[in-house]
């Protein structure tokens, strides 16, 4: 007998960072990206380098799924990383789709970029997690992350 | 040893169409989404009913992949065969993300929207195929369709 | 005693067509963004070359008001007859905006790109005037200009 | 003999804050609206109440131009002091087309989605000024307003 068909449905997880970060940062988006895939989550980012990259990296790693809303209208600007390319061609606006399309924003790092989606998630009423440090905006969760051992 | 880790970067075929349509289309539309799905690409649509609904129905039935590119704000107004969600919150603005994300576009009968992102989809170079009968536009592939025996 | 003050609120009347056009395109799109502004009307395009930029002459020309929504990230690009420009970034998405923000569109001749706007137009219900020859869209209204004597 | 046609080109100046505000902040949007018309800028808002609906009266009460990028689609839903409306219907994604069509920024308290305009002004580059108190952002310029007498 034939399985019912449903789609998968997965809770979408942001991540959203600087598209160029030290090696620090790297691994701790990283980390964040193998977390949530090993929940089940889909990673969504901006597809493109630096916090995005790693976070993707990390997803694959675990066998996860990730999305890439890119901001130019070249999908081979995606990282190595990315399943599922949304090649927006709006630039900047497109971080409003990041927030919009995510359940929740976890933010690593990240300059103005970041604090925009920051921003835009908190409008939309998305929990916005940042860690330690990064933006201090009243709204978000703000976590600190131990060092692994 | 490990496999080595990668994204999986399908193909992606938009399938376009009307959200209300009747069974006839509706019945091309799941074939339309069996065949994307059977081939391994992933099947990218507007996330609604009729056609895209069809689409994505068909290609969960083959296993496959989909992803809806919503005009609202909310990822509930997705139909139920629709894995991941962009809720890009941008009308019919979303109809430019919807070309330029796909390798491909694939028209299956549709209205003023579907030309909308037939002309996008030329203006932006990519395959566009019509299955008759269907918007008559210069460049557009037009291909008639065998009723299945 | 001091007038009330209130807002303009013109009509906005779009002018759509190829960004790239011959002298006789071009004259006759200098006459359409000329009538625009002797009726009182904004004119709106895409701020770029070609039907845009003619139309905008012709507006300027008389009188008129000049609003153009770039697709790119720099006021510069505008042409030289734009007052007010939107930078929208967004690529061929802006063509959403321009027919959403205007009372009524008029092609002259165009492209894909134009196709993409008189459908978007068409979809939301606003009058679509195509001049002739141009496309040959169900639901517009196809007007044949006389050549001046 | 005919003056040379040339658009106005005038500078762009953004006014963002939040779409309910109290009288106090009503009372010094308008002055920020009235002394940008007095410069013979444009006044660029978002089109609906609040700081945006104060400022594009004090831009109308010294006769200047008012251009409001409205997130819906109905250009009924702009204040009765908006010249010129852009009818964007893509909900928070207008932010970006704010801040990338200003030439400078004004901050006039606002909360979560007047900072998302001040990342992204900061991101593309752009002057942005916020008035005391409010968002206290690295990179923008803090100005302390004395009351008038």
């Amino acid at each position: 007998m034939k399985v019912p068909v449903k789609a998968e449905a997965r809770k979408q997880i942001g991540v959203i960072g600087a598209g160029d970060c030290g090696s620090e940062v790297r691994a701790l988006a990283e980390r964040v990206g193998r977390e949530i895939a090993k929940r089940g989550a889909v990673l969504l980012c901006g597809g493109l380098g630096g916090v995005m990259e790693a976070a993707a990296y990390g997803a694959k790693k675990e066998g996860g799924i990730t999305l890439g809303i890119l901001p130019g209208t070249l999908r081979e600007e995606a990282n190595l990383w990315i399943d599922i390319a949304v090649v927006s061609g709006m630039g900047h606006a497109r971080n409003a789709l990041i927030a919009q399309s995510s359940d929740a924003l976890i933010a690593v790092n990240g300059e103005y970029g970041t604090l925009s989606e920051i921003a835009l998630g908190l409008k939309m009423g998305k929990p916005v997690v940042v860690l330690e440090p990064g933006w201090k905006i009243e709204g978000v969760h703000r976590v600190k992350i131990r060092k692994k051992p």
